[in-house]
């Protein structure tokens, strides 16, 4: 098992990827050694063969009439993320979704520390949470520049989040996860994520309007 | 421009089209009426071509020549997602990503009224966030049975999800939104949607890795 020169993976595996770690991390817990793919497809509700697809892109996993070895899948995985290492990140926006997230503790468990934490209200600079100081928004740049980070959170309003967004750009940050509903440009060579739950809501509303419609027909 | 009896509509469709909807609302706020489909995917940053693939799910949209007419889209994209209506949604788990969500100006706007929030945690109940008194989770299933709600939001610790998803279930909820990390399990007539922003920090950081990667080959 190693790291492939990989091409494209489609966006929809790596999000697979990620539900994988987190059952395998349950499964560890529980002290399950190893695991068939039936089994583990079950409990991150996919089907096998699309678990195999996944893995494919990677290398070679499991054994024949054996199954996936939890702790090597895991590790092996968490490497060909890029999660074998910690991320420090920054936080532009300390409204109410930033200090959740701030207290959340999975990120941290993930490997992504949030080392910094931005706010352009001055009622909020100083301010501390979960152990860190609410900053001025003007110190970015020189701040991620100064300490090396590399990913940049925006859980601003929708209408600044394009200016959190050049304060990243220019404080050297690589990549952004966007939490604010509005699209950003950026250059080429920094990825941006966008996260948006509201297109969950959507999606288990035109679920339900669809079975709805079946329903009456 | 009316609803169609669509088959299988690929998730990541529903979820493009959330963006569509999203810009096309900043476009009619700036006063736009008529958009080219180039202009508007490139606000939503994917090809005139996925629009139009997406769209035709839906129907016959656009005018030759002409482009979309921003409001007409807007409204017929929203009937076609269940949206033109308002959801009424309940909420078990009042930790700090609950109180974000309770506090979150953008879900009503999108149609889902948080009109209930449960939690088990006695120093909770009885608070108020955001005019919402925190409810004893016990009394869940009787209240979403007499308020007809539809929709419930799950966002306990991931070891109390599927006692969440219980109550849901006996309450009559037809789709659950769970920002817990752990899978839950609920009949095949109750839609189950998943949020994890974590995926979006393993995409994040995968591709700078990547990026990375391929600077030194």
């Amino acid at each position: 098992m190693h790291l492939q020169k990989y091409e494209k993976i489609p966006r929809a595996t790596i999000a697979r990827l990620a539900v994988y770690v987190q059952e395998l991390e349950v499964m560890e817990q529980q002290g399950i050694k190893v695991i068939s793919s039936e089994k583990l497809a079950w409990s991150c509700g996919v089907n096998p063969s699309q678990i195999r697809k996944d893995l494919a892109y990677f290398g070679e996993f499991g054994v024949r009439g054996v199954g996936y070895y939890v702790y090597e899948l895991r590790e092996a995985i968490k490497q060909s993320l890029g999660l074998d290492r910690t991320w420090n990140v920054v936080m532009v926006g300390v409204g109410n979704l930033g200090r959740a997230l701030l207290r959340h503790q999975l990120l941290r468990k993930r490997g992504f520390v949030i080392v910094a934490a931005f706010d352009c209200d001055p009622f909020k600079i100083g301010e501390e949470i979960a152990g860190i100081e609410v900053q001025c928004s003007s110190k970015l740049p020189q701040s991620t520049i100064d300490m090396g980070v590399e990913i940049g959170i925006i859980t601003t309003p929708p209408e600044r989040a394009q200016r959190a967004a050049n304060y990243l750009i220019e404080g050297g940050i690589k990549g952004i996860v966007n939490f604010a509903p509005s699209r950003i440009t950026a250059p080429e060579n920094v990825v941006v994520e966008y996260v948006d739950f509201i297109h969950n809501l959507f999606s288990v509303a035109f679920n339900i309007t669809q079975h709805q419609i079946k329903g009456l027909l």
